[in-house]
Parts: C-alpha cells; sequence; structure tokens
C-alpha cells in the first residue's frame, strides 16, 4: 500500500475572508472541491473556535483525508490532502484538491511538504 | 506559528484485533489516549467502511488534529499526530500520543516521518 501525503502552510492569508472563520462556508468549499476533484467524502466535521474565530475542519475521504486548519489572528492556514493509492493512481487528484483549496485562501506564501507513506521500500 | 506533524506507518498489525475493524472501539481508545497525552478533543468522527471493514478516525484538537487508518485486509494502519505550538510546545504530548496508538496495534514494522511545519525559517 502507497500513500500520498501533501501538505502546504499557508502565510499572508486575508483574515476577513469568509473560509477563515466561517465554518459552514469552509465546509461547503472543501465538499465542493473534494467532488471537483474526483475523490469521494465519506462524512465531514467542521469545528469553529472562540475569537480570534479559527475554524479546524477535516473531511474523510473513501482515499483517506483532507483536513484544514486556520488562524485569521495570523493570517494562516495549514493543510493536508492524503490519499492512499489502492485501485488507483490517487495523486494527481490530490494535487488538484490542493491546488484549489491553496488558491482559495489566497496565501503570500506557502511552504510545501511531501510525503510518500507505507512505502514498502522505505 | 510552529507546528509538529507526525506520522507513522504500521504493517504487520494483527488483523483481527478489535482496533482494526470496531469504530466505535477505535473512538473510545483514542479519545483516551489524547486525554492522558494532555491533549483536548473538540470533536471527533469515525468511519467504518464495508468488508474487508477498515475504519478511518478523526480528532479534532485544540493543538490541531489526530488522524487514524486502518486497513485489516493488509494488516496495515497509518496515524497522524499534528499539533501547533501556540502557548506552549506540544512535541511532547503529540509524541507521547501517537507512542500509545502505535503500541496498541502492535505492529511488526512501522515507518516514521516528522515534519516541521509553518516554520518562518524554511
Amino acid at each position: 500500500m502507497l500513500g500520498l501525503h501533501l501538505t502546504a502552510d499557508l502565510r499572508g492569508c486575508p483574515a476577513q475572508a469568509p473560509l477563515m472563520t466561517d465554518a459552514d462556508a469552509l465546509r461547503r468549499f472543501c465538499l465542493r472541491a473534494v467532488a471537483d476533484a474526483g475523490l469521494q467524502a465519506v462524512g465531514e466535521l467542521f469545528h469553529p473556535f472562540p475569537a480570534p474565530g479559527g475554524v479546524t475542519g477535516m473531511v474523510l475521504l473513501a482515499e483517506s483525508h483532507l483536513a484544514v486548519h486556520t488562524w485569521p489572528e495570523l493570517g494562516a492556514v495549514t493543510l493536508d490532502v492524503y490519499v492512499c493509492n489502492r485501485g488507483a493512481d490517487n495523486g494527481a487528484r490530490a494535487a488538484a484538491l490542493l491546488a484549489t483549496l491553496e488558491a482559495a485562501f489566497t496565501p503570500a506564501v506557502v511552504e510545501h511538504h511531501r510525503v510518500r507513506r507505507g512505502d514498502p521500500a522505505a
């Protein structure tokens, strides 16, 4: 079983954008982005924090998971897209999903990590 | 904002262990392990898949998140513990939580990754 885990850590995101503080808007955006990327959501949970009002959200995928954390007071967002590749190579779908989410937060700076997981050769 | 993301990819886990297939048992175990590690759960969602019966579970933390995926048919489990370090260094708590979860699945082999996230110096 091989998996691909992509992370993006965003800075310089406009704090007033609805996706930074509105858990329901972020939930709807994430679910649409998951579907548009050709991945399958099997559950989701989005939690708004009290002021300054960040949001933590996760979408359980048939292919593994998506996680989003926002910190409006820092203009920061972290994104995780983790897909397993049983039956199909989901790497391109994961990259497309991450790119959609990144673009929505209009960050000034993005730091990426890419981890291959569960590699029998590792 | 600095964060620490720990992953563990387990192989050789006994497939008949309840934590591999019983979503509610896995949920209870994870919530207890989170509390024992000194981290704070703010929500959780565990999803059982149809036969061969893996489970995907996530715990939203005040400090970020925990994710667990099991594949009983492969004897495989993947674990993520991601903590931000605002206000306190949660690295030791994250490591303790990961160690507790790893031990519970009694894997034959574990592959670890450790990613520092949102590092202003990166």
